[in-house]
């Protein structure tokens, strides 16, 4: 059996961080989704989700991972798009004690509503600091993001 | 390609928070081994690695389990181990945020040494708070252990 | 002297956890009140204090723990309500470090204001992941919130 | 009924921290027994438990609090303690996260084998940061410990 | 050469706390500087920009710290104004573990755009409980925050 | 008035990690000391104190640094070192929120006795994960530990 994950986020935009994260799910997974969720604590965001799938599957492509999927959730339960694809784990980057603390009590719903299981990846030491909040505070002050997104991501936040 | 994955652990005694994120890994990959090793930091320990795996086997065994293997690992790196039989992950459980931090830096020496991963899994909530050792402060106070262990863990304690 | 203990909160809405922790005060001071207030850094809420209120006063009924007053705080310090009833503490659920975080300064400046001690009780593990914050977006994506919260406040969901 | 709580800890030496929380939990509950116990963690400590008890007695009697027993537990667990002196509650102190995670456990072990709940207190922001662990390593290295532990304990580490 | 030192911060208002902070940066560095930004995260806040420096303008003569030059920064980024004036340094007060998560990747960001190093003090520990907000929350319910801030902020906020 | 910081550690050995925090000071402060001191609780270590300062020397020469004088502090006090020595500040690398709750208490401890400040660095995220106690571990195994050690320290663990 294919052995499919999915990594959810809100990616507003994909950070370097963030491509770790789906590399390293895609070495032992059989097939890796990346689904693009709206945070209802984040209000609108930078991007609309479209376009911030639009801006993974770019940044996938650009370093050659493109056999990784990218989907938009509009709406509904994460665990019922992972239930209908047979998805076998939620995959969520964690950075450190306070992500999983966050993280935690979503992987027990998750698991309590649909029996499906998360695993959380440890980006590598150089982007664990990097995040999207971080890199929208930046670009927003005028500030070089290069050092944290990828190369799409980049132009498309200098326009 | 199979995907094996390594549940490393100094299991003295196996707790049925263990058992949760060996079940778990067993959803989630092709193939599982439990590794036994020494802890360096915790002295010689309540039982010899050979018996706290026999342990483990029985307790998978009881839980209808028995297709995750079981080994010892006396010495040497375990990433060498990963290497020598193919894993593509290591996996581990994380109760919370403690947990994480002790875990981040040793995923990243070893993905540093090897490239293998380290996947964190956290166990169900009501094993959450579980650890061997609690367990064996308990057992060594004339506790009952019976909510937190195996039963074959149990009939040993009772020795 | 009696000894009353307050619970004080946002239970928006109350969760088995919070129940948990209403009972645990219950068995261990002479008399309980759960004071329902607003938190300005939420806005406005899922539900208004009375109907939040009226949900707990339900909850505790059902459960036959009908002896806990419940009440609302409209405005004002949350010390002054505590020292006009002659409460001897403050009772808040902790569910993990973030909790305490977050507690010790509200604690530390409550005790300055009016010498009234702060006590923190853990919920039982099988409840520590559930908030309301995750019900409120769980109910939010259509989701099923039986396993986190009482009938009373099930069924309001549902209307 | 009368409402006893009991304050366990190793208490090498009591600090003024733990008498801040001995203090606290006089003022919520109708008794206090604080109850010294070896933590088999620590090895054999700076002084034996008999000793660490008359400490504690000193030091609650300079500051007028000798309504506070003093008691040692030798050995069995100090549920089995509680349960025979009909204790409604175990009173920790908790300086921060680090204490609660490391508590959080133990209180579930306890609740479990004996239904008996553990409360946490906040020491006052002062005190919050005295361990006896730091003052027995200033002590060691020859310092200054007024600050931080009663007079009583400070006459006898002078001697 | 001298060697300047920024403390920035939103100080809205400030606090005995941050006043801790400077004072310690003063006995560091050869000169101190407290720049006011505005935190995107936090909205328009309690007071203007212009209206927070003042207060800190203020609270530092009282204590005889007017060396301590307090600027806006009113756009643009902190580490351009820091290249700009010569700082060496950027200090910032840490109360505990979370502070320190919250600020660990600022620090790494700013090192990243300008080689400028963070440094993190930590508040005496009677001000470690003390933050703006909860000085803003504690004054909208009425409460008195003398304990908290210094004198001219008192006076401000009971205009 | 030259502006002398001091960096306290056991170094046993010394990592990329801590010359990080050495440069960084360096660049903060007039004059920079690193001093070697035993840390009770880890027992004697892997190198005796006088190797561990000659190999922070070897590595601080390596790296065109050797204007950081290096010393043992073999008994006593730090902070009366401090004193002898006119340094204004201690200076402790953190990793993250974990050695951040372990140092607030000697800082404060080191402020008590004697009005030295502490202040913390972060070290570059590709540094933060780095321990002593991991390199030793790494090492006592067989791993290859020349991602986290100075070159003198590689040579020397060779032997």
């Amino acid at each position: 059996m294919t052995k499919l994950a999915v990594c959810p986020g809100s990616f507003d935009p994909v950070t370097l961080g963030h491509l770790d994260v789906f590399r390293a799910a895609s070495a032992i997974f059989d097939a890796v989704r990346v689904v693009v969720v709206a945070n209802p604590d984040k209000g609108p965001g930078l991007f609309p989700l479209d376009e911030r799938a639009d801006l993974v599957r770019r940044a996938l492509a650009e370093s050659g991972e493109d056999h990784i999927a990218v989907d938009v959730l509009e709406g509904g339960l994460l665990v019922d798009y992972c239930t209908a694809h047979g998805a076998v784990a939620l995959v969520k980057g964690v950075r450190g004690a306070r992500d999983v603390d966050y993280e935690l009590p979503m992987a027990a719903v998750n698991r309590e509503l649909s029996g499906i299981e998360t695993v959380f990846l440890p980006p590598r030491p150089e982007h664990a600091l990097v995040s999207s909040s971080l890199v929208r505070q930046l670009v927003g002050l005028g500030g070089d993001a290069s050092a944290y997104v990828p190369a799409a991501v980049l132009t498309r936040l200098r326009r």
